[in-house]
């Protein structure tokens, strides 16, 4: 056990592209519980793009992290010391537990007990929020339908990779935009998606024509951006677009304006567009996990991690996946597991 | 009866805002009609921001009127000839008639047979398409409950206006905004609307705060630009934004991007933002047309007509349509119904 608790806090708020000096490394003693609190010490630590957004002074759909505060993150850690009711020393737990070594919870906050018999990797990949995030936001605001194709961007990352092969499943004809030839053959020999499109190499627009002939029922967005604004002119009447994330916008101190053609192409051809968040399906985990851990059982189902060793990498982690440099789920070994 | 068919040809395409100029007037021979086809005469022509759409050189929901051809319009008239099964003499239809007296129509024509006892102003208002527009779009695309907020543009329009009291009668809280003191009293004043603002005189961002203290839970969008953008950004997480029509960028060369905050706002807030066109529910406006009638009967439902009289008037009638002069429904008088 490591003798202090190491910590990133935020040290200033980006004015434009993420830099490593935006967070402070310090390290100070273990923290003591209180009454009803307990103390976890962090196993693996997802990044995710959508941590780019808590760093803005601007609550999103959490409270900004405050300036001097550990970064905020989602953790898988193992309690070592609780005063809680229900949770014991050596429970592990996921919830938001930051950039540190060890983070105390109160009573209020949530923390999820997990089976101790669990592949943690996995709970914090195609089993954890981001196959959560793919499955609900396909499945519930996409609402495909056998034979309807699918777009997916971001679709070597760690929801896109997974939303295309739910569609796969689902009988769709399914194409994924990328960033990279790589990530490209990756979606497509490895995972099974139809077609691929390099958006830095491509002509998103033309491309899309060829590679949706039927044009596009469902566009499940993570980057918002130039994709989306080339999905909506091929999207077919009564289609849905699931808004999921903005990677493109994060990461900027000059986001764009809404594409063209809003909100007027949503009426002329009956569009729906949807934001959603994967903590409002928390009620329904139990029907999501039975799936998707029988879909990667039975090997329809594929993910890749991106394991980076040691926190004091997350700030440069973080900023590779804003610039796309992951393929599948980036996560961080805080500790070993055992 | 006239002895000559007169018409508006559509002449060219605008390159901005809609001129007199970009119709030409014609006079002929009444046509005779061939086999399966039936002659009407337009008696009410309906007038309708989305016509400005129909001219431009892209498909919307139908598409362009072409060049040299009739300018399209939704017409109610009378049969005056028929070689078609199920249609005679004297019936009373509504369908695409045009900017004419006589239309002949074909067996694939879209004509639908109004009892002979209807009264037809109401039945190209509130009974109309316009209000069939506003019943589906705020039942079905919005949703309302009791005790949510509703926000309505052009809400002393045919369509805002009949919004606005159907979101009443369900027990919300409505607030609607217009271009002139006058229609914003006229809404509350005589439609119960529970308050208004005039975005020519407000800062609409400003007083929606204080209009809609508990933020907005269904936006009714039926002008798109900065009023969009403003009730964006006070929409209340799980809203809804109906989009019905762009009024505000239909007709001009140089319409706005989609609004800042998309897509991004849409996920923060799960906001969902869904177009719709009134004839996707023709095969369900018994049901509409049941609770319209019965609201107007009993008088909870109230509309306003603004009758041009002569075919002659009608460029200037629907430029001034695009500019907002109108208060409740404008439709011309192109015949006498008798």
């Amino acid at each position: 056990m490591t003798a202090s608790n190491r910590q990133y806090l935020l040290a200033q708020r980006p004015t434009g592209a993420l830099q490593e000096n935006d967070f402070t490394w310090t390290e100070s003693a273990v923290p003591e519980i209180g009454p009803d609190e307990v103390l976890v010490r962090s196993i693996y630590l997802s990044l995710d793009p959508a941590n780019r957004g808590w760093v803005n002074d601007v609550a999103t759909y959490r409270p900004p992290v405050g300036l001097g505060e550990p970064m905020a993150g989602f953790v898988i850690g193992r309690v070592v010391a609780s005063n809680r009711d229900g949770l014991t020393v050596g429970d592990i737990v996921e919830g938001d537990g930051g950039w540190q070594d060890y983070a105390v919870h109160g009573a209020e906050a949530e923390l999820h007990r997990l089976p101790s018999a669990d592949d943690l990797v996995a709970r914090m990949s195609v089993r954890g929020v981001t196959g959560l995030t793919a499955y609900w936001g396909l499945l519930d605001i996409g609402a495909p339908k056998a034979g309807e194709t699918v777009l997916v961007s971001a679709a070597a990352g760690a929801v896109g990779s997974i939303v295309g092969q739910i569609a796969k499943i689902k009988g769709c004809h399914v194409v994924g935009v990328a960033g990279t030839d790589e990530k490209c053959r990756w979606i497509v020999d490895e995972l099974g998606f139809d077609g691929a499109i390099n958006y830095k190499t491509e002509n998103v627009l033309k491309v899309l024509r060829q590679q949706c002939p039927d044009g596009i029922d469902i566009y499940f967005d993570n980057t918002g951006g130039d994709i989306l604004q080339a999905a909506l002119f091929r999207m077919n009447q009564g289609g849905r677009i699931v808004c999921c994330g903005v990677v493109s916008q994060y990461d900027t101190a000059k986001p764009l304006p809404g594409p063209h053609g809003m909100p007027g192409l949503l009426v002329v051809r009956r569009l729906r567009m949807e934001g959603f968040i994967v903590m409002d399906y928390d009620d329904r985990r139990e029907q999501a996990d039975g799936d998707l851990a029988a879909w990667v059982a039975d090997g329809r189902l594929k993910y890749k991690i991106d394991m980076i060793e040691g926190l004091e990498n997350a700030p440069r982690a973080l900023i590779g996946l804003l610039r796309g440099e992951n393929t599948g789920k980036r996560m961080i070994r805080v500790s070993e597991e055992t």
